[in-house]
């Protein structure tokens, strides 16, 4: 007998993602890379961190010791003031409800193992992000997917399907998506929450680029408008804002799930470094925190800028076509005909410029057409090289096939 | 619906421990704790630790973006020549084969997660760590239970056992084990690994305590003894050595397995905080840390010549019995027609005294009768004054039984 032919079913659902075997071809020198959807280095408020770390070490030793499962208590309590005060709830639903994870992607995986089981089915956008997919999917669900238009989810699909199925819950990015960059608006998140009442269905709501808005404030949380507290599970992250390397992010639970999720927690993993918790607390309690969200906006806005403009010359007289984001690391379009997975390839291998196919993002059919651009850690000349480059692979590809 | 309306079968099989109830009922002013199987505070290299987080940070800042989903690359080399200087595994491993954990406890999430499913049968220790248990039980296993004995586990009773059954893999804390205090020897290990090929089964070696002998050196481990890369899996911890808050193991995997562990790791958290294993690097590859687990090693030394001789003065008169531990944090003993779990809350209640009762220890029947004490965190005059409250609970709770 050996390990691998133990594997269980689990297992045989998972598979290597196609943004890492992008990241790879262009991980060599020269390559120009339009793939991660990564915050910038030199955004991350790097020597605060540093003193943060140092002072907790300093002032709170005992963070080498265990600690609480559900995460540091202070840095939840302030979670809670926070998601109040910046009305992403409509209240303080109190750090009681408030659960600590590795990133968002932790809490997604705390989802999957408490509720999901073989054969439930759940509603998502359609596109929408790959590794939420492959945590949800591991464990045997089935899609229903439902088409992502500019306003937000197709809701006469969604209602078709909800008349023939008996959903789990529908799994939303409602802001500057992941992989699209849009946004649900306020009146189409009402209009889901009452196909939530009236088909009893629960909202999953992952929503980590909030805070990397350009222009104006996005539109109200489900979490804000629902008038229900067991309605909505709000995941939250620190990833995008402070540095994605620091792991953390944040569930809010109803409070009838806080203890089960405490005591998969222990199971899982016991708990979690408080260190990080008590130093992303110190980060973010810092008056010069929103300064510090004030310069990556305007950042990434002169960076989206940049982008927009160079594909709108190079890229749009070619047939491509796409919406300006309003906030977030994305552009999103497509070309009528265009294979993007096999663009892709040739423009990493021919051209050194590496973007990101759609198809991987698309659960039903459909998403082959289009390429994801990340402008996160582009600067201007890069860029402008960058686009050059994927016109010139535009032009090329399509030459040859 | 909400949310506990879909809590999984899963969800169902887990339960708070007995342990945290006792850690709750002992943390009130004037106790006298011997629960925590957690290293001692004092014994934390903390300046060390300061220092290599502000180093990691001001030469390696790239810690703060993702990393690689096995963890890092430096970390991983290190233990994997750090495993065959000190004879874990009879020739380096490569990092190749080195995964990294949030804790051991992480370890065995993954290992529960990647090869168990309903109905499996596992061959533990009994008694056996009790989260361990928790993290394989929620899949939905069955515990085929194997007494341990101050040797190591029956082997007839295992024998009998493998006749019948058909097992994924036996599970094994081989060193100072938690709850027992007992080590395998080496030729009972060798026995095992002959019913591993014979019978085809695969040993699941969970070390932590492995460097905390205070006499002579523990028997070899199964790794090293065992002629088959793919039949062990073997898990380390920093918890003990370094501090348990930075949450930081590893795994020793067979090769065909890492690829799908990374994959999972990506679907679970996409990776895990590389400040840590960067920190931890520093800690470890100092030329002081020798020295600082020849300090450990004497302090839990004396820790323990401290309670096994108020023990042997006051508590064996009484009935109590127990074999002194060579490594480790516990001492394991019973007492003839003990309630194990009511004397623990009466002591706690009555006498500040806190102790875990052995019965959540033990998957098969028994264990009634016995009491793990901690002596890790347990200064001389408390140890004195924890073992006379511990007499007059055992004196008063027999009279009012």
């Amino acid at each position: 007998m050996y390990w691998s032919s133990l594997f269980n079913v689990r297992m045989k659902r998972l598979n290597p993602s196609v943004i890492q075997e992008m990241m790879t071809l262009i991980s060599k020198p020269g390559c120009i890379s339009f793939t991660a959807g990564e915050p910038s280095m030199d955004l991350h408020p790097l020597e605060k961190i540093r003193s943060a770390f140092d002072e907790t070490l300093f002032n709170d030793p005992e963070v080498l010791a265990y600690s609480e499962p559900s995460g540091d208590p202070g840095l939840r309590a302030w979670i809670s003031s926070w998601l109040e005060k910046n009305q992403y709830a409509a209240s303080n639903p109190g750090m009681e409800r408030i659960f600590l994870t590795n990133g968002s992607q932790a809490g997604l995986n705390f989802i999957s193992l408490m509720f999901l089981k073989e054969g439930d089915k759940i509603l998502v956008e359609d596109p929408s992000y790959t590794e939420a997919i492959l945590s949800f999917g591991k464990e045997g669900v089935e899609f229903l997917p439902v088409p992502l238009k500019e306003e937000g989810p197709d809701l006469q699909v969604m209602e078709d399907f909800l008349k023939k199925n008996r959903v789990s819950f529908f799994y939303s990015i409602p802001t500057f998506q992941n992989p699209s960059g849009r946004s649900i608006s306020k009146e189409r998140k009402r209009e889901i929450l009452k196909l939530a009442e009236r088909y009893d269905f629960l909202i999953v709501e992952d929503d980590p680029y909030r805070e990397l808005w350009f222009d104006s404030p996005p539109p109200a949380t489900f979490l804000s408008l629902s008038r229900d507290d067991e309605r909505v599970i709000y995941l939250g992250s620190f990833s995008k804002i402070i540095a994605p390397g620091l792991r953390c992010g944040y569930m809010v639970l109803p409070l009838s799930v806080m203890k089960k999720a405490a005591e998969l927690r222990v199971a899982l993993e016991i708990n979690l470094p408080a260190i990080i918790h008590k130093t992303v607390l110190k980060v973010v309690d810092d008056p010069l925190f929103s300064l510090h969200l004030d310069n990556i906006r305007s950042t990434y806005r002169l960076r989206r800028d940049s982008m927009v403009k160079n594909v709108n010359e190079l890229l749009t007289p070619l047939g491509f076509s796409f919406s300006p984001p309003q906030g977030g690391f994305f552009i999103w379009g497509s070309m009528k005909g265009l294979n993007g997975l096999e663009f892709s390839r040739y423009a990493a291998i021919n051209e050194k410029i590496g973007v990101i196919p759609g198809e991987g993002f698309f659960v039903g059919a459909g998403g082959e057409n289009y390429l994801r651009f990340s402008f996160a850690q582009v600067l201007e000349d890069q860029s402008r090289e960058g686009v050059i480059r994927l016109s010139r692979a535009l032009k090329n590809f399509v030459r040859t096939e």
